[in-house]
């Protein structure tokens, strides 16, 4: 290894040190703010216990699955025990097996401190609210940042110490998949969980028993506000954790090939700069976040977004400069930032309120449910266009950008499908920033419901109101961002596959991968039922979730029948929300691993069937499909969403009329559409990609075809 | 031309006569039924009168966009006058503009008179079910098997003249295209006309005034029953004539290549032979399609298809064997025939009443509205899977059975591509019959609103309901067979797209096309935006519905309001019915344009910026899309329906109950879904599969990149 390179990789772990040391300090500033309303802490200790129950559980699950997933790994990759040296392979796998693990263990650490984070910071954000918008929105978004600090850093320095370690790009990939079927878990899992515990308190209660939402008597009331957490705090800090990692580990896989070939290459080195000049840019936009006097929290949000990524633009030219990187790479990089910060802003418009789509929608509302559903759904697909136009144009404005630069003969790596990882690895650099603004959300959204359950007064809830709108606004962007990113990503992680197979085939002696060819019929039928999985995906764990909220609804049943005093409110006499949480967590557990098999096995279904051409085919259209299908359902619930919430502010009737009773179905439609199945098509995807690659030796030797 | 190849365009040609024949003696047949009753028949008048005064307008427009893309297609195509010699260009785009303008001419007459006869079958199946039920489903079927015979007669024999006279195969993409633009106009305007009337009609009429579904004096009411008439059997006769015709074009525009080149070779003498041997199994099917005495309707139905089918099979096995065709080919064309008829089984299972997923969504209906939709939308998603596996392997085994026979150097068109072409082929060869099937829907559907109202009595009612009931049930069957249907040709349409790039620059000298590599960034980048295109395309049809439906609306408020003695029902005052017949007309056809207009720029776009290349890209995300949402929203539209059936006939509480009312919302949901948007998506391929195709020179020669 160079020294360069060796710099890079030790800047790039202390920069993650230097991280968590941050996210330390955020961490104990909020932990230190007062926190005196005895209901509040009281109620806020509930969640934080039922948050933490379902992370447990999960976990639990989680490393039985892992073990299994572990010793297949220790068996078959990169190679079958038996192909070739014995100890070779053992000494390989079992490295292997060690990188999947500790991708899963560095992904679940982030996601408990995420969690453990949100839980202190609602009761703070709610309490510093009485002290003005300016304190209480500090709170809330440091809290966030401690997660945004986490997740970077864990990421960056598990990827910089397997390098450092293993110099062994394969083995990233290793990583990588661990982060991601962690993320299968805690996203798919934790929207299962948070729709099973929604849907279920509200039958019961607001439904059948006519009590409010969150009244303490209902035995799922607690798990509902557990599912906030656990939904949008720890499985989007999973989710990105994922993303961010898959980034880099594409990116490196094709930095090593061409570092390998072209003397004094310096693509490792780039990348793991501007990774860690990200999470740096990051970290200062962090730093001067505040709102000013006159400010609003969304101008306050959106501000230091904004400087981030020109800290990251600035920074990475002066490294690129002083370094002697190719201004190429610089320019794919910050296209893909560019480009995501566009395609945010354009997702935006579908989700906020003050646009015409979301006014169309709750105007619709007034002729019933029939038309929320329709202009939701009809809005929802046109949303699609411009993130995928602006996906097309950052893959290919990449690819024009480095393509003059050459190809590596060996493994067929063009520096166009590298410019298309650096460009993926650009727009994910500020994720730090995007986690922070994203895990804000659900934090002030917690406050706002303390603020009420514990009687601060109107003017207080009032606050915490403005914070939480902005959190749904940007919200969105941060969702169109993930997706995109994501979506990038994937595509990068194509041209990581091609390198695998080449390289094994190089190795084997067999004829390498040229090309996927559409007119190649084992492409287009990979193709085809490669297209058909993220709709299979999401339909299974929607039926999912409306198989627990069954179970769940008969537990609550079962609670207010037998325990006497509950339905009357019997002063002391309190439900056992543990069960009700236990019931989520493990049905959302349960319902969600025929999910996941059912991608994971139809990739390999397909791999031994058609081979590696059928794979190439097979992820292109689960690309295609999974991004079209996730834009589609996380905006088209964003925008039910704010649409009840806009005739909620008394447009069209206000609470009560026809509009508001149609907006509410919207919403009840939008919930798993939003939360549930469209972001946890993101991983699905992700995880698809990375077993190909990594399977990418046994498709290339044992299918049929 | 060889003497086998006229032999068999003139045996094309005298079954597309005996297909007419044995049409006008079906249509006299059904004629010369009793009409007896004055109330049926001064209704079925208004709806006869309704419907044309539709056409006539739609064709008006039509004429005024086919004159204009006339003129376009005069100066550009296939070459732009002013490249190269003048005056060859002159003849051969005035011979395009011809063929174009046939292919809309045949169409329109085909759709004209599946208008005339559904609209005199339909008065004359209610009457006959008086006399019962085996007579009855005989004028059902018959009036059916009327559009059958000429679509498929008026399509077969367009196709055979061009060739026969020109020898062209590029013209024939001509002729598909005017078929394309006119099914465009037919299948969209009419699901967005059928969806206007039949929303306001409900909206005011049930919901305002609460009179009932079919009362008289509600202004839609017959553009109500007009639209069934003018969305499934014009629209659906319209749609498919073009996939029947653009799988002959394209598997043509192959078959011509290969001649070329190969000594003897026999390619287009065989498409010929099947096609007419389809043409003529489907009349011999039709012949003997009647119920047994302890038969039911959907039995007897689906006996005459499957015997279509065998008929099909040893017929071409027999000319294969006498005219020493390929044997791979007959396989191709079997298989594509067999996997066919095996989806349209996989589909039927997500639509029928009798199996889990319409059961399930209705008893999810009993929690309301949301879970109505969100238990369609996830059975919907997973019933795309058996059809994109089924397209998947038809494409895919027609390749590797017809891939040995080798490949044509110069147009790169493979013997496997074209195997995909003549599965097509297989798999529309009985598309008489299935036309019949299909148009036998509507046509009994508006008997049994005619023995209603009528008051031919309950029995008689009952009897159409059994018709009705089956009609809804082979419905589900044809609709999977022509998406899949459509999906094929398409697929074979790509390789019809290569075919014309690569004649284009072999003409220039430049370099042809081998591959549509999807590592390509032209490729990806096409991709990305071509998958986006269905989505966007079916918003804006939906987002048509709406407005137009506000607009009519307005139209039955003023009638109500300007007509004295409508509302009370006053004898000898009429609404006047053809007002809203005309705004739904306009509308529909007004709201279309932007939406077709934008799904054709976006591909000039594309092709201008990317060329040919991301052309490519963009047909396959185009392609891959629009299958899993026509697919999704067919199938779901269809469950929400016969869900709603379901509730109806006493489950869950049965009419009027909560299910019922959640039911009701799924059902109007699924109606723009499975009759508006669903169905255009195969038309909005095929147009934009032919413009490229039509357009190759021009993306060839002309484009940024």
């Amino acid at each position: 290894m160079d020294g360069m390179l060796k710099g890079f990789l030790i800047l790039s772990i202390v920069i993650a040190f230097i991280a968590f040391g941050f996210a330390v300090w955020l961490y104990f500033w909020v932990k230190k703010q007062p926190a005196t309303n005895e209901k509040i802490h009281d109620i806020g200790e509930l969640i934080r216990k039922g948050a933490n129950t379902f992370l447990s559980k999960e976990y639990a699950i989680l490393a039985k699955f892992a073990a299994v997933v572990a010793v297949l790994i220790f068996i078959f990759l990169p190679k079958p025990l038996w192909d070739g040296s014995f100890v070779d392979n053992l000494l390989m796998n079992l490295q292997m097996t060690i990188a999947y693990l500790a991708g899963t263990t560095f992904s679940a650490i982030a996601g408990k401190i995420g969690i453990q984070i949100a839980t202190i910071a609602n009761t703070r954000t709610a309490e510093a609210a009485q002290k003005g918008i300016r304190l209480s929105f500090l709170n809330g978004f440091r809290g966030g940042a401690v997660m945004g600090m986490a997740v970077v850093g864990t990421s960056l320095l598990g990827i910089a110490l397997v390098f450092l370690l293993t110099q062994n790009s394969t083995l990233l990939l290793g990583f990588s998949f661990g982060a991601s079927s962690l993320a299968l878990f805690a996203k798919a899992g934790g929207g299962i969980f948070t729709k099973t515990a929604d849907i279920s308190a509200d039958l019961v209660g607001k439904v059948e028993l006519g009590i409010p939402e969150d009244d303490p008597r209902n035995p799922a009331v607690i798990a509902d506000n557990v599912g906030d957490n656990v939904g949008d705090v720890a499985g989007m800090g999973a989710d990105l954790f994922d993303s961010h990692v898959a980034s880099l580990a594409a990116s490196l896989v094709m930095a090593v090939a061409l570092d390998k070939v072209i003397l004094g290459g310096n693509h490792v080195a780039l990348i793991f700069c501007y990774a860690a000049i990200g999470l740096l840019s990051s970290i200062i936009g962090i730093g001067f976040a505040k709102m000013g006097k006159n400010d609003n929290p969304t101008n306050a949000l959106n501000t230091s977004t904004y400087l981030t990524t020109g800290i990251f633009a600035v920074l990475t030219a002066l490294a690129t400069l002083i370094f002697d990187f190719e201004w190429r790479m610089y320019f794919a990089a910050t296209l893909g930032l560019f480009v995501g910060v566009i395609i945010g802003i354009a997702t935006d418009y579908f989700t906020d309120d003050r646009k015409k789509p979301v006014q169309n929608v709750a105007e619709a509302s007034e002729s019933g449910p029939a038309f929320t559903i329709l202009s939701g759904v009809s809005y929802g697909f046109l949303s699609v266009l411009p993130a995928m136009i602006g996906i097309a144009i950052s893959a290919l404005g990449a690819y024009l950008i480095c393509a003059p630069l050459g190809i590596d003969t060996a493994t067929k790596v063009t520096y166009g499908m590298f410019g298309i990882s650096v460009a993926a690895v650009g727009m994910l650099s500020i994720v730090g920033m995007i986690i922070s603004n994203d895990a804000y959300g659900p934090i002030v959204d917690n406050a706002r419901g303390l603020a009420e359950m514990g009687n601060l007064g109107d003017e207080v809830v009032e606050i915490t109101d403005k914070l939480d709108s902005a959190g749904n606004t940007v919200k969105a962007v941060t969702k169109g961002f993930a997706i995109s990113a994501a979506g990038l990503t994937v595509i990068s992680l194509l041209g990581a596959f091609l390198s695998e197979v080449n390289d094994a085939a190089l190795e084997r002696g067999l004829a390498g991968i040229t090309s996927f060819d559409i007119l190649n019929p084992m492409v287009f039928f990979g193709l085809l039922i490669g297209a058909a999985v993220p709709a299979v995906f999401s339909a299974m764990l929607m039926l999912g979730v409306n198989r627990n909220a069954e179970r769940m609804v008969a537990e609550i049943h079962r609670q207010f029948n037998e325990i006497p005093g509950l339905k009357e409110g019997k002063e002391g006499v309190m439900p056992e929300y543990e069960k009700c949480i236990l019931i989520a967590t493990t049905g959302a557990l349960k319902e969600l691993i025929p999910a996941g098999l059912f991608a994971i096995i139809i990739t390999i279904v397909v791999g031994l069937t058609g081979g590696v051409y059928a794979i190439g085919g097979f992820l292109t259209g689960n690309i295609v499909s999974g991004l079209i299908l996730a834009l589609f359902m996380s905006n088209s619930g964003g925008l039910w969403d704010n649409g009840k919430k806009y005739v909620e502010a008394g447009h069209h009737g206000g609470k009560g009329s026809q509009a508001h009773k149609a907006a509410v179905v919207g919403d009840t439609v939008g919930d798993p559409f939003k939360d549930t199945a469209g972001p946890s098509i993101n991983t699905q995807i992700t995880v698809v990609s990375l077993v190909s690659s990594l399977l990418a030796v046994i498709f290339l030797t044992w299918s049929i075809f």
